[in-house]
């Protein structure tokens, strides 16, 4: 069992676009470990100097129809809703341009770390088809002034833009992009699953509240945290100078 | 019929200060010819080495009385509001001076270009006026810190700060600022107007809602905007790798 | 009686944590002169190299009980609240390491000057201990993929970062910081207190409605302030091209 999951977009001569098979067969390696105790932390990248263009346009046109596109585009918020729901945090290894739903991509990730030559755009208008969808999660993630300029004028902006406004996390040279990212996954895999599952979906529940219930929520798991076997463990060592052994189980601390 | 709208603040002895008239001016000139099949973007600058500074003051005193305040800021929500409703792109073309309501003009704009002389105020507190108008724009355009230092000081921020913080879109030098901004223009001009209208709407729409009602209203948008006559024209176009030809007609596609 | 309210973290051996009985006297100190007519300014500051390293990890453990661990949740967070909640700004002055409840501390503050030197994390994830809390107050200030970078590898940012991000307003060097926050602090106090209390309870309440709402609320609220004796004194020294003269109370002008 393995505590890194590496989810790599394999098809670089179509541009690793997100038809529907890929968006089925990216959910399926999401969902594949994520509820082994073992799974710390997964990883998406790509082959290729594209990390991804997005929707595959074939797909798109009025041949395949109405309900064919609604189960595209309803398949892909799974995917990208699912990337914030899962108990692990994701990051995407990024080396080259995401645009679009690819661009979606990077954003719907926990942390996204990219090299100084990939850039992200949504150039969605300049084929009649606005991105919407993509702007879901590129507007949460950036200021509103930013998400609307890239969703009117298409452009594509660098990598320390991205860095700047906070769709991506970290900007590296090529050479070191899996050295950098492996960094921070490790720094992940170091702390307790459950403890990290908690503070996960909490942060997103607490987000979506106001000040004031988003309080009562985070405090009471805080307690809820402190109740756990491996929140007492990590204090206890802490308090007695030595390293934490997690239990990784969703266990609560003896009484 | 023209594709761009130019409205141009033209008081700079006043400072082109946001008078009743002026808003109405300004909300009249916004509607002319905005639901014409033509209209792409609205371009709004300003005349004199001011943008604009925001409410006249003389109009705020007790001799105006309540009810005339009332229909003050009454009209200034409008116009802000009105900004981000209509279905063309609205750009600020910024040289000089941005304060209290001038700043909110601004900050509701979809996309600023601004000089690198330009500066953005509310200080209205010097003037027992807090900007609180001012912050419903600008407290969703840059983080809270930065809004609550402007608001609290009435300090003014540089273009470089506004820009790094997305109160605005790009800087440019004085004598690039005609041609930037017309470069954005010409590039939103080049779209589908009903495409356009479809995505500017729903981004406003969207962001207002939760993540997954946001991703069930964009997703359905989605599908809408594939079975326009030109969300079917752009993606072909795209295929046979020739410039799509827009009806800009809110139409569907044939079957 | 003062117009500023220096309080001071302490407890510098114990790296400022914010134990109950830290917790408990902040907020008796915070509410002290808060509704006192000369009270303008509240500014936070800490003895020592470290500003505060959040909780009192020895009340956390299972000694206490859960019942413990709710109050001191409890506690933090009224008292965070209650920085956002007061009538006049609140000013952090930072010179060290800021972490978990102490980083959001900082978040909670009005305006943050902060040292080159200083940095912020949120590392409760190493001690198996999730800073949940935390997190409420950091990502409502800055984008959600710093925020869940600092959540998720425990990782510190330098001040520039932190600046650039918008969780804090300034960083100095350390020789200049008491200078530079007083500057803030003197600005802030030259501004009437009821104007400013209107403006910064009104932020709060605008920012957590939707945009339409938030307008109707704010321009009310503009009504109202100009209908303040300050109100129309600011407005008048204006004009009349003077200094205007306070009466800091919270009475209407004369008709």
């Amino acid at each position: 069992m393995k505590s890194s999951q590496a989810i790599i977009l394999n098809n670089p001569k179509k541009r690793n676009a997100l038809s529907l098979s890929m968006l089925e067969s990216l959910r399926e390696n999401i969902l594949t470990d994520v509820d082994g105790e073992d799974l710390r932390v997964i990883v998406i990248s790509a082959e290729g100097p594209v990390f991804s263009s997005g929707h595959d346009l074939k797909e798109l046109t009025s041949l395949q129809g109405r309900e064919y596109h609604a189960k595209v585009f309803h398949t892909c918020s799974e995917v990208m809703t699912l990337i914030q729901d899962v108990p692990v945090p994701v990051i995407a290894m990024v080396n080259g341009v995401a645009t679009a739903a690819g661009c979606q991509l990077v954003a719907s990730c926990d942390i996204a770390v990219a090299t100084d030559k990939s850039s992200f755009a949504t150039p969605g208008v300049n084929v009649g088809l606005f991105c919407s969808t993509p702007a879901v999660a590129i507007g949460r993630a950036v200021p509103r002034k930013v998400a609307m300029e890239m969703l009117f004028t298409g452009s594509p902006i660098s990598a320390q833009e991205a860095l700047l406004h906070g769709l991506i996390s970290k900007v590296v040279p090529e050479e070191r992009l899996e050295e950098e990212t492996l960094a921070i996954a490790q720094r992940v895999c170091r702390a307790s699953r459950p403890v990290v599952a908690l503070g996960k979906a909490t942060f997103q529940r607490q987000m979506a509240q106001g000040r004031d219930a988003a309080y009562a929520t985070a405090s009471k798991v805080m307690v809820d945290n402190l109740a756990l076997r491996d929140g007492q463990e990590g204090i206890r060592a802490f308090l007695e100078k030595r390293q934490p052994v997690w239990s990784h189980k969703t266990e609560k601390a003896p009484p």
